[in-house]
Order: C-alpha cells, then structure tokens, then sequence
C-alpha cells in the first residue's frame, strides 16, 4: 500500500528544465516512483533551450521532502534552481497583520485619527467607560491567550512556539467570522500569573479566548477570569470541542432515528475537553453517560479524583458501574473519544447496541481507525479532514465571539453554547444529512453567521447583553 | 479677529433642501455668520423639488458644533435629516483591525496554516528559538505598550480612555512604516507591574514601543525592560521627541550658520522627555545647556532632585548659573521648550543672543506664540501643525522601529538615535531649507524610509543586529 502524501509536506521545486522531449515524463517518473504526489505545475509554454518552473510535490514527512528534491535534481535534464518548504513559506513573517481602518492623507485626517482629535475621544471614555465598547477595538477584538502548555499535541513547549498556533487561531477568526484576533502568548509559571496578567490586558480586548493551556489550570483560570472580568472568556480547548461534539451527536442521532435521551454513552478521556463535553452532554439531556479514564469507568466513591473526574463521579454512571473501557462500552449506544489512538478493536465495536456510533476524536490518529468499523458502525466521525465526519472547532469559535461581540456580551453561557450546538446541527439539511454527512463542511460560510445569529439571540434572551438599544 | 475652526471639531450634516433659489446660499450664510467653516460640499445635481446632501462644517469646540447643528435646521427651505462628529465616526469600532496574511480557502491550505501542518513551526521553534524571530508576527510587530498614566496632555486617564491613542499610533506605524503594531493598555498599579507583565508577553512582539506613561515610573520601567529583554524597547515620549527636537536644532543652526558645539541653550521642562532632550543634545555634542523647572535654573549643589534633574545637575550648567527662566535666558542662542503655555514674553526672546532659535514645543499652546516673535527670533518652531516647523514624533517612531525590526535589532541605541535624527534633518535639502522649512513634512513618505536605512546600518554597525547572515 502506497504510504499517502500531504499539503502540509509540501515542497515547492524551482526547476529549470531542458526543452526535449520526454523530459517532463521523466521528472514527473521519477517523482512518482519516489512517493511524491504532483499537486501544481506552473502553466508553461515550452520556446528556448530551456525553461523555468515551480512544480509542487506533496510528500509523506520531512524526510521524504528532502529525498525528493535529491531524486529531481538527479533526473537528465532537470537543474534543481531553488525549492523550498511550503509550509514553512507560509508561515515566513507571520501569518496576520494589522491594519489601519483610518485614512491619514493629510493633517486634518491626523488631527481626527490622531493628536489633538483624540483627546476629545479619550475623554469622553474617561467621563464615560462604556465609550470604548464602541468606539475603540474593543467592539471587535479577541485575545487569544495561551502559556504554550499544552500546545496541540505537542504539550508544555512553550509561548514562543505557541505562536504559529494562536496565529493560525486568529486568521481563522477573521476569515470565518470577521473577529480581529490577536495571539498573547505568554511567558508565565503559573495560573495564577496567567489570570494575573490576562486581568491586567482586559481594558485591551472586547473577548478572551484561551487555549492550549493545561489542565487542571485552564479549569481555574477560566472560572477566576468569568468571576473578574467583564466581557466573554470561552476556553476553546474545552467548549469549543464540545460545542461541536454535541452539534455532531444530534446529527448522528437523527441519521439512527434515537433520541439523546434515551442513548447510554461511554467516553474516554476525562483531560479538559472530555469533562466540557460530558458537562454539555448533560446539559443537553443525555440519558446515560459513563466517562472513562486509563484505569477505566469514574464512579462515585473512588477517591483522588481531579476536579474534572469528581464532576464525572457526582453526575454520571448512576449505577457506579466499574470495568474497563472495553467492558463498559458492551451494550453503549454512543462512543465518545477524546484520549488516544488504536485503543479499540472491532470487536469492541461489534459488542455495543445495535447502530453504534462513534465519535473516535483522537488527533492525529483516531481511537480506532474508521476502516475498521465500515459496516459495524451506523455513524463514524473523527477530528480529521481526510475522513467523512470531521469534528472541526472551526465550525464553532468564530460564530460564538461573532455572536458575543456583536451583543457586547458579557458572558458565553451554557445558554448561548447550545444554541450554538444547535445551530451547527441544524446546518445540515435534511436532504444532506446520512451517515458520512452529520456535520457541515469549515468551509460553509453560512454557519458561522448562523452560529453568531443563534448565540446572540440568546445572549439577548438571557440578558447578558450590555448592548444599549 | 474670528475664532480658528478645525477638522477635528468638524460635523457632517445630512440635509434636505428645497430646490428654491437662495436656499444654499441662505445655508451658507447662516454657517459662515454662525463662525462655521464649510469644509466640504457633496457633489449635486438639482432635480425635483428637493434634494438631500451631506455638508462638513469646521467648528470651534463642542459647544459650537451643537450650536451649529441647531442653527442650519432653522435656515428656511432646510431640513436637518442627521448630523454627526466626524471625529467619533472616526474612532467607531477601533481604528485598527487584524487581517490575514494566508489565504484558507481548502483543507489544504487549513492544513498548512493550522492544524495539523503548523505543528511544524511549533517544533522548529520549540528547537530553535530563533525561528519566531523569522516565522512569526515578532518578525514585524510591535506592541504599543501604556498604562494610561500620562495621555497627551490629559494626565492619569487610566488604560481604557488610552485606547484611541494608542490605536491611533498603531495606525501611523502601518501607514509610514509598514509596522505591524498593537495597542496593548495595561490595567496595573504600579512600575513593576508594568515591567513584569511587558516581560510575559515579551514572546509575543518583536519590540515594545512605551507611550504616555508618567515619569519617574517611566524611566525604570524602560530601563529594566532594557535589561531584561533582547529586542528593542523605546520610550516614544523621550526619545522620540529627543531625535525630532535634535534634528530640528541641526536644521535650525545651518540656517543662522551656527555649529551645535558653539551655541548656548536653555531649556524649559524637565519632565521625561526634556531629559531625554537634554541627554540627547548632549550626546550631539551641544555647546552648553542649562536646564530650568518651575523653580528656574537647575544646578549642581541642589538637594532632593528628581533622577532627571539630577542629570541636569551633574552633566550641564557647569557654571552653576542660577536664576529663573527669563533671567537665564538672557545671552541664550536656543531656547528649548517642552513645559507649558505662554511662558515667555516678547522681551525675553528680545534678550537673548543675536539670532535666537526658539522651539516652543508646548502642546497645544506653545511656550510662546509664534506671531508673539516674528521677526525677532530667526528661526521658530513647535509641535503644531499649524505653523511653519512642527516638531513631530511621527517623523521618527515609524522609521526608528522599521530599522530596528529589519535588522532583528537586539535595542536601540544612542547612535541609532543619532542616526535617526541626521536622517531625518537631512531629508530637508538645502535648496528647501530656510527658517520656515527645517523639518521635512510628515506625510513626506520617504522620510521613514531614510530613517530606518540609517538606523539598520547603524544597528549592523555596532553589531546589535541579531539578522543571521
């Protein structure tokens, strides 16, 4: 079996090349025959000697970028001129800028934009705070906050390399949803220094967004800064994941025709998205959950639990069942992953209720490979994209700070969250909606203003709206 | 004499006219007997029975804008349909916002930007640290860094009403320079705070410009940021004014054909950027300062001076003149102003040396107005935009921080300040400068330009550059 390629390992070949025939074929052979896929040629039209152009080969890994270049410089009649790593290119200089929304052509724009004009803006703030809910970035503008603690699934490597991340993060706000975002990574050795000096930002930023930051920490932190703070704090890494887990389950539901009230579910993984989307699960009616750790079911009654773990101990497994992920999952109806690759087998798949689902969010690699599961399971969904079903936080952060700036929200609430559930669930037709189609694709510009419509209508219902009508 | 009108206090007005003759000239009448200046006319055609137009109306303050509006609903044949500042227009919803350097239109472009392929920079930054420098925002941003403490002339406003400022700045680094900065406004109680909380974003930013934060607070907290960090951390409010006052004074002695090592200044205001001014001048090898605070002349032998003037004390004045203001001034070739209004008469300016240079960089309202020594001083400049010679820190920050950024530069130091000032004093040619022209006009763009050429090469030069070659 060919091993596959990706874009992210993506080399872009400058090559100057002679023009005779069965060159190309040859380069484009002996790209094949190393493992590289062709993803791009540069239109050319062959006059002269030779000519020049970029070629783009995706690879496996790094290493196999590297072997490629070698294999095309060696073929007759190709010179190697320059390549480079796309990803890498990508990233040169940092992925957002800041630009300005102001005209100054001239001194009388200086004068308004600028000195002596603003002072007029400053005071009416200084007489007036709410002024600069409206009148400075405030209306518009996230921190996206991260200690570099748990940084995708790369761990504690930092603020500095957190970076790349919240960057992405941020371009991401404002493509989807029109959010100016911007990363604060930074460098601190505590919670409490990261509320410390998240407190101290606040009068910047209209919404906090915290991420990649470890738990039990990220747990603290976002309750001390909702008690302290004004304006929204939404730990993605949490209720974003479950946002969009619960959007998927609904979908995934419809498709077996079960009811979220009726379903037992057993999840593994109680880190900080496991315990937000048991939380929401609950919230959401869910009959029956049984959350698992490495050393099986929680229950009441075990001691030495995390917080997390104690929440799963007080509100689920009714019947304080023990046992293995294995043997609690005999009978379950839904399987909800969060933890780790290749920790179930088929048979542990064949031993569930008939039309099991699975939710196997493992990244990169699923708790058990969706292959594996075809014809067993009714629904299957990962947090890939080269899978159907993928569990994308993107279909959610974006819509939710949309809808909460534009109410001036002060608060993201458990209210505003399931609406936001809902309405990714609800952006799946009926006609679209089958077993590889719970959830609709990142790409579907339409949900994140569904989203933002959704949670702002109940940020206004609730009455954690500070907007003046 | 009819009061000045500005921009800054200009209303724009929506208006529905009668098609009637007399009905615009009646408007314009009102406006211009009111003391308003119609500054712009939207374009028209009359047809049908009325027509609606926006006008902008130049007032004097806030006052006379109301007034304004209320006497141009009352003109016969006008309507009133809406009216607002144009200033707070202006400042609505942020000056500033973050855009995206990478398109996203696919999964793969998703999965290079973010997850999964941006772990790749992660990693390479968690290996080496100095990829940030090159393949994150540090590569071009800079945070705006205040804790309100000083906003223009406002005082201690607290880091809310800062906003506009400190947005307004981030949209000058963009416009001249092409800098990527953000307004960070601290919440904080004191020095330390603010050095400890700069020092945790520190892996965020490229450089830290410090604006509108009191002294003596000010000169600690960019002293330790100095010393704690290795990418660049100026004070714009010191030395920013120190590299435009400086290359204001070169300009100002080549028109009286004076030598900076001959002449004798005096300056008002000790404060934190009539130090730097001092330091800077001396730096240019300045003849001989005397320093003067409320008290007057500032020597050595005084007891309980601030850091500041302690500087004063030791390095200037060696005569240990004493006296007040005026009476030091007195046989002065410069005076150097950055205290308050109208300190100085006619007289004063009359007793100093043939051929006096005044800066009267008061803001708003001059040590000495302008028209006050026509034809006495030969050479006079300000901070206003109003008047020949505005000594503005716009001709330097923009610039100072492009040079220092391309050049990774580790600080900024005394010579790349020089630089920037020489740069600056000569983008004025011969053939422009006289006594009205001794600074280069701020919207001229290749000022910046010249000034971060001249502060890279002086970066490399005395090998603070951090740029791997």
């Amino acid at each position: 079996m060919k091993a596959q390629t990706f874009a992210q390992y993506s080399l872009n070949l400058r090559l100057q090349l002679d023009n005779v025939p069965g060159v190309l074929g040859n380069l484009a052979s002996a790209v094949g025959e190393a493992g590289g896929n062709i993803f791009a040629i540069e239109g050319f039209v062959a006059k002269g000697p030779t000519l020049e152009r970029d070629i783009v080969v995706n690879c496996r890994d790094e290493e196999h970028m590297s072997e490629m270049a070698k294999v095309v410089a060696e073929v007759d009649g190709v010179q190697l001129l320059d390549h480079y790593d796309r990803t890498f290119r990508m990233h040169e200089g940092g992925k957002i800028e800041v630009l300005s929304l102001c005209p100054v052509g001239d001194s009388d724009d200086l004068s308004m934009a600028y000195s002596p004009g603003v002072a007029r803006v400053c005071k009416a703030i200084h007489k007036d705070p709410s002024v600069a809910d409206t009148h400075t970035i405030r209306k518009n503008t996230v921190a996206i906050v991260s200690d570099g603690t748990a940084v995708l699934g790369l761990g504690d490597i930092g603020p500095k390399a957190a970076m790349p991340v919240m960057e992405g993060k941020a371009l991401l706000f404002k493509e989807f949803a029109g959010v100016d975002a911007f990363p604060i990574c930074l460098d601190v050795q505590s919670p409490e220094e990261v509320i410390e000096t998240v407190v101290r930002l606040a009068p910047t930023f209209g919404g906090i967004n915290l991420e990649d930051i470890k738990a039990p920490g990220a747990f603290e932190i976002e309750a001390e800064l909702k008690r302290r703070l004004d304006i929204p704090i939404f730990h993605d890494d949490q209720h974003g994941t479950a946002v969009v887990t619960l959007a998927g389950l609904r979908n995934a539901l419809k498709v077996i025709d079960k009811d979220i009230a009726d379903v037992s579910i057993v999840m593994s993984g109680l880190g900080a998205a496991g315990v937000a989307v048991g939380k929401m699960l609950a919230q959401a009616g869910a009959g029956q959950i049984i959350g698992a750790d490495r050393k099986g079911a929680v229950h009441s009654g075990q001691e030495n639990l995390t917080a997390g773990k104690q929440w799963f101990a007080d509100h689920t497994n009714p019947d304080k069942r023990s046992g293995t992920l294995k043997e609690i999952l005999r009978g379950a109806d839904v399987f909800i992953g969060l933890s780790g690759p290749d920790l179930l087998e088929t048979e542990d798949v064949k031993s569930m209720a008939p039309d099991p689902i699975i939710f196997a969010m493992a990244n990169p690699d699923p708790e058990i490979k969706p292959e594996k599961v075809a014809g067993i399971a009714s629904v299957v969904a990962t947090g890939r994209s080269d899978y159907p079903n993928q569990i994308n936080n993107v279909l959610a952060f974006p819509g939710i700070f949309r809808g909460a700036l534009d109410t001036m929200a002060s608060d993201i609430t458990e209210g505003m969250k399931l609406s936001a559930a809902n309405a990714i669930a609800d952006s799946v037709t009926e006609d679209q909606l089958s077993a590889d189609f719970i959830m609709p694709s990142v790409f579907d510009m339409s949900v994140p203003q569904r989203v933002a419509e959704a949670v702002a209508q109940t940020a206004i219902d609730e009455g954690v709206s500070r907007q003046r009508l």
